[in-house]
Protein backbone atom coordinates (compact mmCIF):
# COMPACT_ATOMS: atom_id res chain seq x y z
CA UNK A 1 0.00 0.00 0.00
CA UNK A 2 1.79 3.29 -0.93
CA UNK A 3 1.58 6.48 0.85
CA UNK A 4 -1.34 7.95 -1.37
CA UNK A 5 -3.53 5.02 -0.33
CA UNK A 6 -2.78 4.90 3.10
CA UNK A 7 -4.95 7.14 4.43
CA UNK A 8 -8.79 8.61 4.01
CA UNK A 9 -8.36 12.35 4.41
CA UNK A 10 -5.39 14.33 4.37
CA UNK A 11 -5.67 18.27 5.59
CA UNK A 12 -2.91 21.04 5.69
CA UNK A 13 -2.03 23.05 9.09
CA UNK A 14 0.07 25.54 9.86
CA UNK A 15 1.43 26.14 13.26
CA UNK A 16 0.10 29.03 14.68
CA UNK A 17 2.42 30.54 17.06
CA UNK A 18 0.68 30.59 20.28
CA UNK A 19 0.56 26.98 20.25
CA UNK A 20 4.56 27.17 20.54
CA UNK A 21 5.38 26.60 24.36
CA UNK A 22 8.83 28.16 26.15
CA UNK A 23 10.38 24.94 25.23
CA UNK A 24 10.20 26.58 21.92
CA UNK A 25 8.00 23.62 20.44
CA UNK A 26 4.51 22.86 19.99
CA UNK A 27 2.78 22.12 23.13
CA UNK A 28 2.68 18.17 23.46
CA UNK A 29 -1.46 18.84 24.22
CA UNK A 30 -2.18 21.18 21.25
CA UNK A 31 -1.61 17.65 18.78
CA UNK A 32 -4.38 17.01 20.56
CA UNK A 33 -6.26 19.57 19.04
CA UNK A 34 -5.09 18.97 15.71
CA UNK A 35 -6.13 15.62 15.27
CA UNK A 36 -9.61 16.34 16.80
CA UNK A 37 -9.69 19.83 14.19
CA UNK A 38 -8.75 16.96 11.85
CA UNK A 39 -11.28 14.73 12.73
CA UNK A 40 -13.72 16.84 12.30
CA UNK A 41 -13.00 18.68 9.00
CA UNK A 42 -13.21 15.13 7.71
CA UNK A 43 -16.46 14.52 8.89
CA UNK A 44 -17.20 17.26 7.20
CA UNK A 45 -15.80 16.52 3.96
CA UNK A 46 -18.02 13.03 4.42
CA UNK A 47 -21.05 15.48 5.07
CA UNK A 48 -22.03 15.41 8.13
CA UNK A 49 -20.65 17.72 11.32
CA UNK A 50 -20.37 17.70 15.37
CA UNK A 51 -23.14 20.09 15.35
CA UNK A 52 -25.25 18.01 12.98
CA UNK A 53 -24.48 15.11 15.69
CA UNK A 54 -25.45 17.08 18.58
CA UNK A 55 -28.92 18.27 16.91
CA UNK A 56 -29.26 14.79 16.58
CA UNK A 57 -28.98 13.47 20.14
CA UNK A 58 -25.99 11.92 18.95
CA UNK A 59 -22.39 12.46 20.98
CA UNK A 60 -19.14 10.83 19.49
CA UNK A 61 -16.73 10.67 22.97
CA UNK A 62 -13.05 9.73 22.90
CA UNK A 63 -12.22 6.55 24.51
CA UNK A 64 -8.70 6.47 24.82
CA UNK A 65 -5.77 8.15 22.36
CA UNK A 66 -2.12 6.57 22.18
CA UNK A 67 0.38 9.10 21.10
CA UNK A 68 3.98 9.08 19.62
CA UNK A 69 6.18 12.07 19.50
CA UNK A 70 8.26 11.79 16.68
CA UNK A 71 9.89 15.36 15.82
CA UNK A 72 8.61 18.37 17.26
CA UNK A 73 7.11 21.02 15.19
CA UNK A 74 8.44 24.65 15.93
CA UNK A 75 7.57 28.34 15.06
CA UNK A 76 5.54 28.67 11.77
CA UNK A 77 5.96 25.10 10.63
CA UNK A 78 3.70 23.10 7.93
CA UNK A 79 2.68 19.63 8.38
CA UNK A 80 0.01 17.46 6.35
CA UNK A 81 -2.64 15.91 8.98
CA UNK A 82 -3.38 12.56 7.76
CA UNK A 83 -6.49 10.30 8.86
CA UNK A 84 -8.02 6.85 8.12
CA UNK A 85 -10.67 4.79 10.06
CA UNK A 86 -11.28 1.54 10.59
CA UNK A 87 -14.32 -0.12 13.09
CA UNK A 88 -14.24 -2.28 15.57
CA UNK A 89 -17.56 -2.91 16.76
CA UNK A 90 -18.73 -0.13 19.05
CA UNK A 91 -15.44 1.33 18.43
CA UNK A 92 -14.10 3.79 15.72
CA UNK A 93 -10.30 4.18 15.57
CA UNK A 94 -8.70 6.34 13.99
CA UNK A 95 -5.25 6.02 12.93
CA UNK A 96 -3.90 9.89 12.35
CA UNK A 97 -0.42 10.36 11.86
CA UNK A 98 0.97 14.31 10.83
CA UNK A 99 3.88 14.77 8.83
CA UNK A 100 6.03 18.28 8.47
CA UNK A 101 6.26 19.89 5.38
CA UNK A 102 7.63 19.89 3.03
CA UNK A 103 10.22 16.92 3.95
CA UNK A 104 7.48 14.81 5.26
CA UNK A 105 9.06 13.85 8.37
CA UNK A 106 6.87 12.01 10.75
CA UNK A 107 5.98 14.37 14.21
CA UNK A 108 2.98 12.09 15.69
CA UNK A 109 1.80 9.23 15.06
CA UNK A 110 -1.72 8.53 16.80
CA UNK A 111 -5.15 5.91 17.67
CA UNK A 112 -8.10 8.30 18.73
CA UNK A 113 -10.84 4.90 19.81
CA UNK A 114 -14.22 7.13 19.68
CA UNK A 115 -17.87 5.93 20.92
CA UNK A 116 -20.98 7.00 20.54
CA UNK A 117 -23.47 8.13 23.42
CA UNK A 118 -27.10 8.69 22.60
CA UNK A 119 -28.89 9.88 25.79
CA UNK A 120 -25.74 8.98 27.47
CA UNK A 121 -25.45 5.51 26.96
CA UNK A 122 -23.37 3.49 24.61
CA UNK A 123 -24.75 3.12 21.17
CA UNK A 124 -23.52 0.33 18.68
CA UNK A 125 -22.31 3.07 16.91
CA UNK A 126 -24.26 2.68 13.46
CA UNK A 127 -25.48 6.48 13.48
CA UNK A 128 -22.09 7.61 13.40
CA UNK A 129 -21.14 4.63 10.60
CA UNK A 130 -23.63 6.32 8.15
CA UNK A 131 -21.84 8.94 6.65
CA UNK A 132 -18.09 7.06 7.12
CA UNK A 133 -19.75 3.55 5.25
CA UNK A 134 -17.58 4.54 2.40
CA UNK A 135 -14.38 4.19 4.44
CA UNK A 136 -15.48 0.85 6.59
CA UNK B 1 -9.32 53.79 49.62
CA UNK B 2 -6.45 51.37 50.58
CA UNK B 3 -5.36 48.34 48.84
CA UNK B 4 -7.69 45.93 51.26
CA UNK B 5 -10.65 47.87 50.69
CA UNK B 6 -10.45 48.38 46.55
CA UNK B 7 -11.53 44.96 45.49
CA UNK B 8 -14.47 42.84 46.23
CA UNK B 9 -12.50 39.25 45.62
CA UNK B 10 -9.15 38.05 45.34
CA UNK B 11 -7.57 34.81 44.64
CA UNK B 12 -4.07 33.27 44.10
CA UNK B 13 -3.13 31.67 40.43
CA UNK B 14 0.20 30.13 39.44
CA UNK B 15 1.47 30.14 36.27
CA UNK B 16 1.01 26.53 34.57
CA UNK B 17 3.96 26.35 31.97
CA UNK B 18 1.93 25.40 28.77
CA UNK B 19 0.35 29.19 29.63
CA UNK B 20 3.87 30.27 28.50
CA UNK B 21 4.76 31.06 25.11
CA UNK B 22 7.42 30.70 22.62
CA UNK B 23 8.56 34.42 23.58
CA UNK B 24 9.00 32.88 27.21
CA UNK B 25 6.04 34.93 28.78
CA UNK B 26 2.50 34.00 29.43
CA UNK B 27 1.03 34.58 25.97
CA UNK B 28 -1.50 37.58 26.24
CA UNK B 29 -5.02 35.52 25.15
CA UNK B 30 -4.20 33.59 28.59
CA UNK B 31 -4.66 36.53 31.05
CA UNK B 32 -8.48 36.66 29.59
CA UNK B 33 -8.69 33.34 30.38
CA UNK B 34 -7.31 33.82 34.12
CA UNK B 35 -9.66 36.68 33.86
CA UNK B 36 -12.31 34.36 33.35
CA UNK B 37 -11.43 32.19 35.90
CA UNK B 38 -11.58 34.71 38.64
CA UNK B 39 -15.02 35.65 37.66
CA UNK B 40 -16.44 32.66 38.13
CA UNK B 41 -14.69 32.01 41.30
CA UNK B 42 -16.12 34.88 42.51
CA UNK B 43 -19.43 34.13 41.53
CA UNK B 44 -19.09 30.73 43.05
CA UNK B 45 -18.38 32.73 46.29
CA UNK B 46 -21.84 35.01 46.40
CA UNK B 47 -23.65 31.35 45.76
CA UNK B 48 -24.58 31.16 41.97
CA UNK B 49 -22.44 29.72 39.14
CA UNK B 50 -22.19 29.67 35.08
CA UNK B 51 -24.09 26.47 35.23
CA UNK B 52 -26.33 27.18 37.27
CA UNK B 53 -27.30 30.59 35.64
CA UNK B 54 -27.44 28.44 31.73
CA UNK B 55 -29.62 25.84 33.47
CA UNK B 56 -31.96 29.01 34.39
CA UNK B 57 -31.39 30.29 31.08
CA UNK B 58 -29.50 33.40 31.61
CA UNK B 59 -26.27 33.70 29.63
CA UNK B 60 -23.95 36.32 30.86
CA UNK B 61 -21.59 37.54 27.96
CA UNK B 62 -18.32 39.95 26.92
CA UNK B 63 -19.77 42.80 25.44
CA UNK B 64 -16.15 44.05 25.54
CA UNK B 65 -12.57 44.05 27.21
CA UNK B 66 -9.95 46.58 27.67
CA UNK B 67 -6.65 45.34 29.03
CA UNK B 68 -2.91 46.58 29.62
CA UNK B 69 -0.21 44.33 29.97
CA UNK B 70 2.04 45.98 32.53
CA UNK B 71 4.59 42.97 33.46
CA UNK B 72 4.80 39.97 32.00
CA UNK B 73 4.29 36.93 34.02
CA UNK B 74 6.66 33.73 33.34
CA UNK B 75 7.27 30.04 34.05
CA UNK B 76 5.96 29.02 37.70
CA UNK B 77 5.59 32.37 38.83
CA UNK B 78 2.57 33.05 41.27
CA UNK B 79 -0.09 36.07 41.01
CA UNK B 80 -3.39 37.32 42.92
CA UNK B 81 -6.07 38.12 40.68
CA UNK B 82 -8.10 40.71 42.63
CA UNK B 83 -12.07 41.99 40.81
CA UNK B 84 -14.29 44.45 41.72
CA UNK B 85 -17.92 45.33 40.37
CA UNK B 86 -19.91 47.73 39.66
CA UNK B 87 -23.24 47.97 37.72
CA UNK B 88 -24.35 50.90 34.66
CA UNK B 89 -27.66 49.57 33.89
CA UNK B 90 -27.93 46.64 31.93
CA UNK B 91 -23.93 46.67 32.13
CA UNK B 92 -21.78 44.90 34.60
CA UNK B 93 -18.65 46.32 34.63
CA UNK B 94 -15.67 44.28 36.15
CA UNK B 95 -12.27 45.92 37.47
CA UNK B 96 -9.95 42.89 37.19
CA UNK B 97 -6.23 43.82 38.40
CA UNK B 98 -3.43 40.92 38.42
CA UNK B 99 -0.16 41.39 40.43
CA UNK B 100 2.69 39.41 40.80
CA UNK B 101 3.78 37.88 44.05
CA UNK B 102 5.77 38.06 45.84
CA UNK B 103 6.26 41.69 45.00
CA UNK B 104 2.96 42.70 43.95
CA UNK B 105 4.04 44.76 40.96
CA UNK B 106 1.12 45.07 38.36
CA UNK B 107 0.91 42.73 35.82
CA UNK B 108 -2.41 43.53 33.67
CA UNK B 109 -5.11 45.84 34.31
CA UNK B 110 -8.39 45.57 32.83
CA UNK B 111 -12.08 46.12 32.40
CA UNK B 112 -14.80 43.94 31.13
CA UNK B 113 -18.21 44.54 30.64
CA UNK B 114 -21.26 41.90 31.09
CA UNK B 115 -24.60 41.64 30.17
CA UNK B 116 -27.29 39.06 30.32
CA UNK B 117 -29.00 37.18 27.41
CA UNK B 118 -31.96 35.47 27.93
CA UNK B 119 -32.95 33.59 25.37
CA UNK B 120 -30.67 35.66 23.04
CA UNK B 121 -32.41 38.93 23.67
CA UNK B 122 -30.64 41.86 26.18
CA UNK B 123 -32.00 42.19 29.85
CA UNK B 124 -32.27 44.67 32.19
CA UNK B 125 -29.37 42.27 34.23
CA UNK B 126 -31.67 41.78 37.21
CA UNK B 127 -31.19 38.19 37.16
CA UNK B 128 -27.38 38.46 37.60
CA UNK B 129 -27.76 41.68 40.04
CA UNK B 130 -29.60 39.42 42.44
CA UNK B 131 -26.06 37.43 43.91
CA UNK B 132 -23.81 40.44 43.29
CA UNK B 133 -26.31 42.75 45.30
CA UNK B 134 -23.57 42.87 48.37
CA UNK B 135 -21.52 44.70 45.79
CA UNK B 136 -23.17 46.79 43.75
CA UNK C 1 -12.80 54.44 1.95
CA UNK C 2 -14.62 51.15 1.03
CA UNK C 3 -14.14 48.32 2.64
CA UNK C 4 -11.27 46.86 0.01
CA UNK C 5 -9.43 49.73 1.17
CA UNK C 6 -9.44 50.26 4.46
CA UNK C 7 -7.55 46.85 5.26
CA UNK C 8 -3.64 46.14 4.75
CA UNK C 9 -4.18 42.08 5.49
CA UNK C 10 -7.13 39.91 5.20
CA UNK C 11 -7.23 36.41 6.23
CA UNK C 12 -10.15 33.47 5.87
CA UNK C 13 -10.25 31.47 8.88
CA UNK C 14 -12.60 28.56 10.56
CA UNK C 15 -13.66 28.15 13.67
CA UNK C 16 -12.08 25.11 15.36
CA UNK C 17 -14.26 23.05 17.55
CA UNK C 18 -12.37 22.82 20.77
CA UNK C 19 -12.34 26.69 20.30
CA UNK C 20 -16.49 26.85 21.71
CA UNK C 21 -17.03 27.02 25.26
CA UNK C 22 -20.08 25.43 27.24
CA UNK C 23 -22.17 28.71 26.11
CA UNK C 24 -21.63 27.10 22.66
CA UNK C 25 -19.81 29.95 21.20
CA UNK C 26 -16.05 30.56 20.31
CA UNK C 27 -14.50 31.88 24.04
CA UNK C 28 -13.86 35.32 24.35
CA UNK C 29 -10.17 34.51 24.83
CA UNK C 30 -9.61 32.68 21.57
CA UNK C 31 -10.08 36.02 19.75
CA UNK C 32 -6.99 37.11 21.02
CA UNK C 33 -5.34 33.99 19.50
CA UNK C 34 -6.90 34.57 15.94
CA UNK C 35 -5.83 38.68 15.64
CA UNK C 36 -2.21 37.22 17.00
CA UNK C 37 -2.18 34.49 14.63
CA UNK C 38 -3.51 37.11 11.55
CA UNK C 39 -0.93 39.77 12.90
CA UNK C 40 2.21 37.02 12.35
CA UNK C 41 0.55 36.07 9.27
CA UNK C 42 0.57 39.88 8.01
CA UNK C 43 4.44 39.62 9.01
CA UNK C 44 4.93 36.95 7.06
CA UNK C 45 3.28 38.15 3.90
CA UNK C 46 5.91 41.39 4.63
CA UNK C 47 9.00 39.19 4.71
CA UNK C 48 9.50 39.14 8.12
CA UNK C 49 8.76 36.50 11.51
CA UNK C 50 8.29 35.97 15.04
CA UNK C 51 11.35 33.38 14.74
CA UNK C 52 13.50 36.07 12.58
CA UNK C 53 12.21 38.97 14.89
CA UNK C 54 13.56 36.91 17.91
CA UNK C 55 16.69 35.76 16.15
CA UNK C 56 17.71 39.29 15.50
CA UNK C 57 17.17 40.10 19.34
CA UNK C 58 14.04 41.95 18.79
CA UNK C 59 11.06 41.03 21.14
CA UNK C 60 7.49 42.71 20.00
CA UNK C 61 5.17 42.75 22.66
CA UNK C 62 1.53 43.46 23.36
CA UNK C 63 0.81 47.00 25.43
CA UNK C 64 -2.35 47.03 25.15
CA UNK C 65 -5.58 45.22 23.76
CA UNK C 66 -9.42 47.06 23.10
CA UNK C 67 -11.86 44.07 22.23
CA UNK C 68 -15.23 44.86 21.30
CA UNK C 69 -17.41 41.36 21.47
CA UNK C 70 -20.29 42.03 18.72
CA UNK C 71 -21.71 38.59 17.24
CA UNK C 72 -20.57 35.28 18.73
CA UNK C 73 -18.96 32.92 15.79
CA UNK C 74 -20.09 28.94 16.90
CA UNK C 75 -19.32 25.57 15.54
CA UNK C 76 -17.80 25.25 12.11
CA UNK C 77 -18.40 28.93 10.94
CA UNK C 78 -16.21 31.05 8.78
CA UNK C 79 -14.66 34.10 9.32
CA UNK C 80 -12.32 36.85 7.61
CA UNK C 81 -9.93 38.15 9.98
CA UNK C 82 -8.83 41.83 8.64
CA UNK C 83 -5.70 44.53 9.81
CA UNK C 84 -4.41 47.78 9.23
CA UNK C 85 -1.73 49.47 11.15
CA UNK C 86 -0.76 52.87 11.65
CA UNK C 87 2.49 53.93 13.71
CA UNK C 88 2.42 56.52 16.87
CA UNK C 89 5.84 57.01 17.58
CA UNK C 90 7.09 53.82 19.49
CA UNK C 91 3.64 52.19 19.66
CA UNK C 92 2.29 50.25 16.50
CA UNK C 93 -1.32 50.06 16.64
CA UNK C 94 -3.52 47.10 14.85
CA UNK C 95 -6.62 47.83 14.24
CA UNK C 96 -8.32 44.34 13.48
CA UNK C 97 -11.80 43.25 12.62
CA UNK C 98 -13.37 40.06 11.91
CA UNK C 99 -16.42 39.14 10.00
CA UNK C 100 -18.36 36.14 10.05
CA UNK C 101 -18.82 35.06 6.33
CA UNK C 102 -20.52 34.42 4.14
CA UNK C 103 -22.63 37.42 5.43
CA UNK C 104 -19.92 40.08 6.70
CA UNK C 105 -21.41 40.88 9.93
CA UNK C 106 -19.16 41.98 12.28
CA UNK C 107 -17.83 39.62 14.58
CA UNK C 108 -14.97 40.71 16.69
CA UNK C 109 -13.52 44.57 16.49
CA UNK C 110 -10.09 45.52 18.41
CA UNK C 111 -7.05 47.99 18.70
CA UNK C 112 -4.09 45.75 19.60
CA UNK C 113 -1.17 48.54 20.34
CA UNK C 114 2.55 46.49 20.00
CA UNK C 115 5.99 48.05 21.01
CA UNK C 116 9.69 46.69 20.52
CA UNK C 117 12.00 45.50 23.22
CA UNK C 118 15.36 45.10 22.63
CA UNK C 119 17.26 43.14 25.46
CA UNK C 120 14.65 43.86 27.54
CA UNK C 121 14.50 47.55 27.04
CA UNK C 122 11.98 49.38 24.87
CA UNK C 123 13.29 50.66 21.18
CA UNK C 124 11.89 53.39 18.88
CA UNK C 125 10.63 50.48 17.13
CA UNK C 126 12.57 51.12 13.61
CA UNK C 127 13.79 47.68 13.12
CA UNK C 128 9.81 46.86 13.23
CA UNK C 129 8.87 49.92 10.97
CA UNK C 130 11.09 48.42 8.34
CA UNK C 131 9.08 45.54 6.78
CA UNK C 132 6.14 47.67 7.75
CA UNK C 133 7.26 50.73 5.96
CA UNK C 134 4.45 50.10 2.57
CA UNK C 135 1.86 50.47 4.89
CA UNK C 136 3.14 53.16 7.51
CA UNK D 1 -0.41 -1.73 47.92
CA UNK D 2 -3.08 0.68 48.95
CA UNK D 3 -4.56 3.84 47.78
CA UNK D 4 -2.37 6.29 49.72
CA UNK D 5 1.09 4.10 49.08
CA UNK D 6 0.23 3.90 45.15
CA UNK D 7 1.18 7.25 44.54
CA UNK D 8 4.61 9.53 44.70
CA UNK D 9 2.63 12.63 44.13
CA UNK D 10 -1.27 14.14 44.12
CA UNK D 11 -2.58 17.44 43.97
CA UNK D 12 -5.85 19.10 43.57
CA UNK D 13 -7.58 21.40 40.61
CA UNK D 14 -10.69 22.64 39.86
CA UNK D 15 -11.87 22.63 36.25
CA UNK D 16 -11.87 26.27 34.69
CA UNK D 17 -15.03 26.76 32.88
CA UNK D 18 -12.91 27.72 29.46
CA UNK D 19 -11.33 24.12 29.57
CA UNK D 20 -15.48 22.56 28.91
CA UNK D 21 -16.05 22.46 25.28
CA UNK D 22 -19.41 22.27 23.75
CA UNK D 23 -20.25 18.82 24.39
CA UNK D 24 -20.40 20.51 28.04
CA UNK D 25 -17.09 18.00 28.99
CA UNK D 26 -13.58 18.91 29.56
CA UNK D 27 -11.90 18.73 26.37
CA UNK D 28 -9.55 15.68 25.33
CA UNK D 29 -6.32 18.00 25.22
CA UNK D 30 -7.24 19.70 28.28
CA UNK D 31 -5.86 16.70 30.65
CA UNK D 32 -2.73 16.63 28.78
CA UNK D 33 -2.50 20.15 30.34
CA UNK D 34 -3.54 19.02 33.63
CA UNK D 35 -1.05 15.78 33.33
CA UNK D 36 1.84 18.01 32.19
CA UNK D 37 0.86 20.72 35.10
CA UNK D 38 0.74 17.86 37.40
CA UNK D 39 4.66 16.32 36.22
CA UNK D 40 5.68 20.33 36.85
CA UNK D 41 4.23 20.52 40.47
CA UNK D 42 5.77 17.25 41.20
CA UNK D 43 9.37 18.25 40.06
CA UNK D 44 8.76 21.98 42.36
CA UNK D 45 8.41 19.46 45.16
CA UNK D 46 11.41 17.48 44.71
CA UNK D 47 13.17 20.83 44.76
CA UNK D 48 13.84 21.27 40.49
CA UNK D 49 11.88 22.87 37.59
CA UNK D 50 11.50 23.37 33.96
CA UNK D 51 13.03 26.62 34.28
CA UNK D 52 16.11 25.73 35.81
CA UNK D 53 16.80 22.44 33.92
CA UNK D 54 16.26 24.58 30.61
CA UNK D 55 18.91 26.69 32.43
CA UNK D 56 21.08 23.50 32.96
CA UNK D 57 20.59 22.90 29.30
CA UNK D 58 18.42 19.50 30.15
CA UNK D 59 14.98 19.47 27.68
CA UNK D 60 12.80 16.61 29.43
CA UNK D 61 10.84 15.98 26.14
CA UNK D 62 7.38 13.97 26.02
CA UNK D 63 7.97 10.45 23.93
CA UNK D 64 4.78 9.13 24.05
CA UNK D 65 1.31 9.40 26.02
CA UNK D 66 -1.66 6.97 26.62
CA UNK D 67 -4.64 7.83 27.51
CA UNK D 68 -7.91 6.63 28.44
CA UNK D 69 -11.17 8.87 29.19
CA UNK D 70 -12.95 7.09 31.69
CA UNK D 71 -15.80 10.12 33.28
CA UNK D 72 -15.93 12.71 31.32
CA UNK D 73 -15.48 16.41 33.98
CA UNK D 74 -17.96 19.19 33.84
CA UNK D 75 -18.64 22.75 34.60
CA UNK D 76 -16.90 23.47 37.96
CA UNK D 77 -15.80 20.07 39.29
CA UNK D 78 -12.95 19.03 41.20
CA UNK D 79 -10.51 16.55 41.10
CA UNK D 80 -7.30 14.86 42.27
CA UNK D 81 -4.26 14.10 40.01
CA UNK D 82 -1.62 11.74 41.08
CA UNK D 83 1.47 10.41 39.68
CA UNK D 84 3.75 7.80 40.29
CA UNK D 85 7.36 7.43 38.42
CA UNK D 86 9.47 4.39 37.76
CA UNK D 87 12.42 4.51 35.07
CA UNK D 88 13.23 2.15 32.45
CA UNK D 89 16.52 3.02 31.02
CA UNK D 90 16.48 6.66 29.85
CA UNK D 91 13.04 6.51 29.92
CA UNK D 92 11.03 7.58 32.72
CA UNK D 93 7.52 6.90 32.80
CA UNK D 94 4.55 8.33 34.72
CA UNK D 95 1.92 6.55 35.72
CA UNK D 96 -0.74 9.39 35.82
CA UNK D 97 -4.44 9.37 37.32
CA UNK D 98 -6.82 11.73 37.76
CA UNK D 99 -9.95 10.94 40.11
CA UNK D 100 -13.10 13.05 40.69
CA UNK D 101 -14.39 14.57 43.95
CA UNK D 102 -15.79 13.84 46.25
CA UNK D 103 -16.39 10.41 44.93
CA UNK D 104 -12.98 9.52 43.39
CA UNK D 105 -14.50 7.99 40.30
CA UNK D 106 -11.38 7.10 37.70
CA UNK D 107 -11.48 10.58 35.26
CA UNK D 108 -8.47 9.27 33.20
CA UNK D 109 -5.39 6.79 33.64
CA UNK D 110 -2.39 7.29 31.36
CA UNK D 111 1.21 7.07 31.35
CA UNK D 112 3.59 9.41 29.58
CA UNK D 113 6.96 8.37 29.15
CA UNK D 114 9.91 11.50 29.37
CA UNK D 115 13.33 10.98 27.97
CA UNK D 116 15.69 13.85 28.28
CA UNK D 117 17.62 16.01 25.37
CA UNK D 118 21.03 17.53 25.70
CA UNK D 119 21.90 19.97 22.61
CA UNK D 120 19.42 17.91 21.38
CA UNK D 121 20.63 14.41 21.68
CA UNK D 122 18.95 11.71 23.58
CA UNK D 123 20.68 11.38 27.20
CA UNK D 124 20.95 8.41 29.45
CA UNK D 125 18.46 10.55 31.78
CA UNK D 126 21.29 11.28 35.00
CA UNK D 127 20.53 14.17 35.43
CA UNK D 128 16.57 14.13 35.78
CA UNK D 129 17.23 11.08 37.57
CA UNK D 130 18.84 13.24 40.28
CA UNK D 131 15.69 15.17 41.76
CA UNK D 132 13.48 11.59 41.69
CA UNK D 133 15.85 9.54 42.98
CA UNK D 134 14.09 8.90 46.48
CA UNK D 135 11.23 7.21 43.84
CA UNK D 136 13.53 5.50 41.91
Amino acid sequence: MDYDDQYHFRMPLRVRDYEVDSQGIVNNAIYLHYLEHTRHEFCRQVGTSFRQMQAEGVDPVIRSIQIQYLTPLTLGEDMESCLSLRREGARFIFVQDIYRLPDHRPVVKAECTVVCLENGRLTRGDILAGPFAAYL
